[in-house]
């Protein structure tokens, strides 16, 4: 490992979760930041009196060079420190100073990216005087986004200028700081990419997440993204590794960006840091960020940074006002939600709009996600979040009959006239309590439904879609060219032809898509087998399984003995 | 949450996970052992001096005392401490001081498991003298295990007798301490769950996990456990719950035991606190025995025991000699194994045997952790761990061929014949990176072979079994009902009928058992449902898959483009 001793400037939370992240590695950390007990300062205890905690400000260049003296290499949890006194501290600081300086100017960041080729929305300079403020409306466009171009986040610094009277408004809802103005960009979802970037300059991309803002405020991540655009996520992490690549130094980068209607994506701004939307990474995650940004800084081996569970989100615990009540309610309930992950900061003191920690769920599924989310936010009166953020941007299929809100498994079939073959593949999934949808979707009446069925159901966090059809029978193998998800299908028999036309219709696809056929009219199979393809890589499911194997055999012994008792002449055949 | 103040007697590897994840949940604790530094109190920088550890030893009453009068409950993280002092302590005390009393003492434990019914190999008082250790191998035979009734661990206390001539050398040994004596028994494997206990005496079961001790040492954790009796888990996991259901207080217990070669299970000894055994929890499960430990002593609700990643492994960091170098270089590998989370605990001194950290590694399937485990034994020159032990209790099928020593796909035809048609599915997992297996088991020739292979499939990590046969084809069917893996057949035409004799034989399966059939002869398309079925809940194979249907779509395309322009006329059809 390393005996090197890193300095971080700022005890917030970010500070508290790198430096237990360090903790568990041995490597120790000392805090800068005004007080003796902030969340930082709580969780590592000094070795010895060189390694003492600093009580300053981090923005104070005697107390970076006091830091800089006990340590090996200086990191932030916070871009507003003073990069100038960084850059004379004397020791290594990661990222570099030029680039904490540069990013802390957000239209220097602008400046830098778009110079780099990398996608942002158009952007002027803007003089602090209602005529700059009313040039740049004429020049991008209403509303206009005006931003402070220092000191902002979290929505401070910014003003939606929707008509051109509230320009001196605007100047002084700002603060008079100097300023810069974007187009205002009609994004459909907030995405967000970790980066982390070794001092050798090898990048690597956390999955991407979705991010729900209200307010300007993040409340919830979503991990990982769902969409039905499958090119997606790796263009969103191209983006946000190519971003990264531009600047100096080493650590985790948070890359925010917009998502436009037709795909487009746009960086929004960018931190040098670890992010509140990566969180998540540290229970959902092979490596957490803040386990990378220390590797990166320190030049060891950068971790992996893929996924280890299915499905996750974190939700933020915001203060409502001045009272703890509200967080002990929320946190409270999170004890009881299976997979919640409470994180307190340890601050002293609550205030509106402050955050106080978070919660990560985990689940084996969107659908479980889902479900256990639905539990926090009840708990929630008062959140900004709705019911549609829990669905965003994968909303259901209009029509869809649900075991349960949040479905595992589509059950759909060409015909109401398929009904009575595919209701035991539903009592299966009941009676192994995995939640389904189930609908009629016809592929030769209902082309467009069906494209919009199996386009929608992987990003809709459907696993397995089970299809039945008779006659020609081509719902299971359209749906199979549609989605990558397994499809399984049921031949159903038709008036003619003994279902073998149904049969060999699902049964007999092409190379490239196969179809996982069952037999004719045993809707009860194909919902065993769906239950068996989600028991892949599922202890508890592999057990219910194994029982409904081993009760098929005491039932069949039962016979056994029955025939034994009661004689064959006597025995009757159970229909 | 609570505002209660958590007094940890003990301040070792176990006192720091604890007091780390009391941090998460901002639950402060107070660390009483001796010294200023261990490794418990690094992780935790008290808010005031009322809040300062203790320096001091956990078995002296005063110091119990004193701790007692800072915090709100105590807890241990060593069973060897004053239970008569903790019993006068003034505080709330979990475990309660007479369930560590009663485990303290080994003899005690087992007349306690014995008069309650729980399962425990026979075992007698002996006093310390040859002539009693004598009587107790008349009566328990050879070869005899005497045990220290206290103090004892990792196998310190332990002397196998294997001649009766050996008494007092045994007697030397043990330190001539208060004995007693257990019949040998010659378990197959180890196996240990952690469970915990509410206030109100509610119990959960973590998942069982098979322990790999060398020397008497734990070396290494598997989770969950693999064996081909299906109700091993749930009755290991019964027996531990029934166990500590006999026991007051609340916490989480670790409970050995020995599986025997007819399934049989004894309890071989518990552990009253978080134990080596359940380490995996911090990354691999959805609460942790650490969190669930604190939940349960403070009355907060239990956290879920289940498993979030679907494979995992705990590998114990032993120091080798006084030097820290070996731990260095292990470590060092470990930063490049994905899925490895190394923890040290920040012992300033290294011995041969001491506990100096660990490694867990978790992984999306069996195949991919024991790729990653073998990383690190490399890194382990002198590691008493053996190949076999990666494998245990779980060895490979004789005969098969591996693209991969850790396979999670099986092919499988009944004859040599079928190659042909079943090598384009091993195409295809070779294209997705799959390990698979590839061998020949014929349901009529060698039916023997036929129940081995599909009994050990799911037990030994495989996910998905391809089988292929012709004619009567009984291969598919007869592996779907010897386990709960999807099976996925491949009918493959033979002289006769054309292959609709082994389509038909395959797919038209009774209720209750699928098998998902694929069209004849198409090996490509059964690789590839076995890919589909693999990435449910795998976003990297789904994004693989999307690109691979992509490509199917980019071809046609090229053909459209190629037809248009060289005119049908003159369309040659590539072969």
């Amino acid at each position: 490992m390393t005996d090197k001793v890193v300095g971080i400037l700022g005890g917030g939370q970010l500070g508290r979760m790198l430096a237990a992240s360090a903790s568990l590695l041995n490597i120790k950390t000392v805090i800068l930041d005004v007080g003796e007990h902030g969340p930082a300062k709580q969780v590592v205890a000094p070795l010895s009196s060189h390694h003492a905690h600093i009580d300053g400000s981090f923005s104070d260049p005697a107390k970076i060079k006091e830091l800089a003296a006990k340590v090996d290499v200086l990191t932030v949890e916070i871009e507003h420190v003073d990069a100038d006194a960084l850059a004379q501290a004397g020791c290594a600081v990661h990222p570099s100073p030029s680039t904490i300086k540069l990013i802390q100017d957000k239209f220097a960041q602008k400046q830098h990216l778009h110079a780099r080729g990398c996608p942002i929305s158009p952007f002027i300079s803007v003089e602090s005087t209602v005529e700059s403020i009313h040039a740049a409306a004429a020049s991008l466009g209403l509303p206009l986004m005006l931003k402070s171009r220092t000191l902002a986040y979290d929505g401070r610094g910014n003003f939606v200028l929707r008509d051109i009277s509230q320009a001196q408004e605007a100047l002084t809802a700002l603060g008079n700081r100097p300023l810069y103005a974007e187009k205002w960009v009609s994004f459909t979802h907030e995405i967000a990419v970790m980066v982390v970037r070794s001092t050798s300059g090898e990048v690597r991309a956390y999955p991407v997440v979705e991010t729900v803002h209200k307010e300007n405020i993040c409340h919830l991540v979503f991990a990982p993204l769902r969409s039905r655009d499958t090119t997606l996520s790796q263009r969103a992490q191209s983006v946000a590794m190519d971003a990264i690549k531009t600047f100096d130094g080493a650590g985790v980068f948070g890359v925010e960006m917009f998502l436009m209607e037709d795909g487009a994506l746009f960086i929004n701004e960018i931190a040098p840091r670890p992010h509140n939307s990566g969180h998540y990474t540290i229970e959902a995650c092979e490596t957490s960020q803040y386990e990378n940004h220390l590797r990166a800084i320190l030049s060891l081996p950068l971790g992996s940074t893929e996924l280890k569970v299915s499905s996750c989100a974190m939700l933020n615990i915001i203060g409502l006002s001045s009272s703890m009540d509200d967080i002990k309610a929320l946190t409270d309930v999170a004890l009881t939600v299976p997979g919640a992950s409470t994180h307190l900061y340890g601050k002293s003191e609550c205030r509106k709009g402050r955050k106080m920690g978070h919660i990560t769920v985990v689940a084996p599924s969107d659908a479980q996600l889902r479900s256990r989310l639905r539990i926090l936010l009840a708990a929630l009166p008062s959140s900004p979040i709705e019911e549609t953020d829990l669905y965003a941007p994968n909303p259901p299929v209009p029509g869809s009959g649900f075991s349960n809100a949040h479905p595992l498994v589509g059950v759909i079939m060409g015909s109401d006239s398929d009904l009575p073959v595919m209701l035991p593949a539903a009592r299966i999934l009941d009676h192994f309590e995995i939640p389904y949808e189930l609908t009629i979707v016809s592929a030769h009446r209902t082309p467009d439904r069906l494209v919009e069925y199996a386009r929608s159901a992987a990003p809709r966090g459907l696993r397995v879609v089970i299809a039945g059809a008779g006659g020609a029978a081509h719902l299971p193998g359209m749906v199979a060219a549609m989605t990558a998800l397994p499809v399984i299908g049921v031949p159903v028999k038709g008036s003619s032809l003994d279902g073998v036309d149904s049969l060999h219709s699902i049964v007999q696809m092409p190379r490239g898509i196969p179809v996982a056929t069952v037999a004719i009219n045993n809707g009860t199979n194909a919902g065993l087998l769906a239950v068996r393809i989600l028991a892949a890589g599922n202890p508890k499911l592999v057990a219910a399984m194994d029982a409904y194997l081993k009760n098929l055999e005491t039932e069949v012994l039962g016979k056994v003995d029955r025939l034994a008792e009661v004689g064959w002449e006597q025995y009757k055949v159970a229909k």
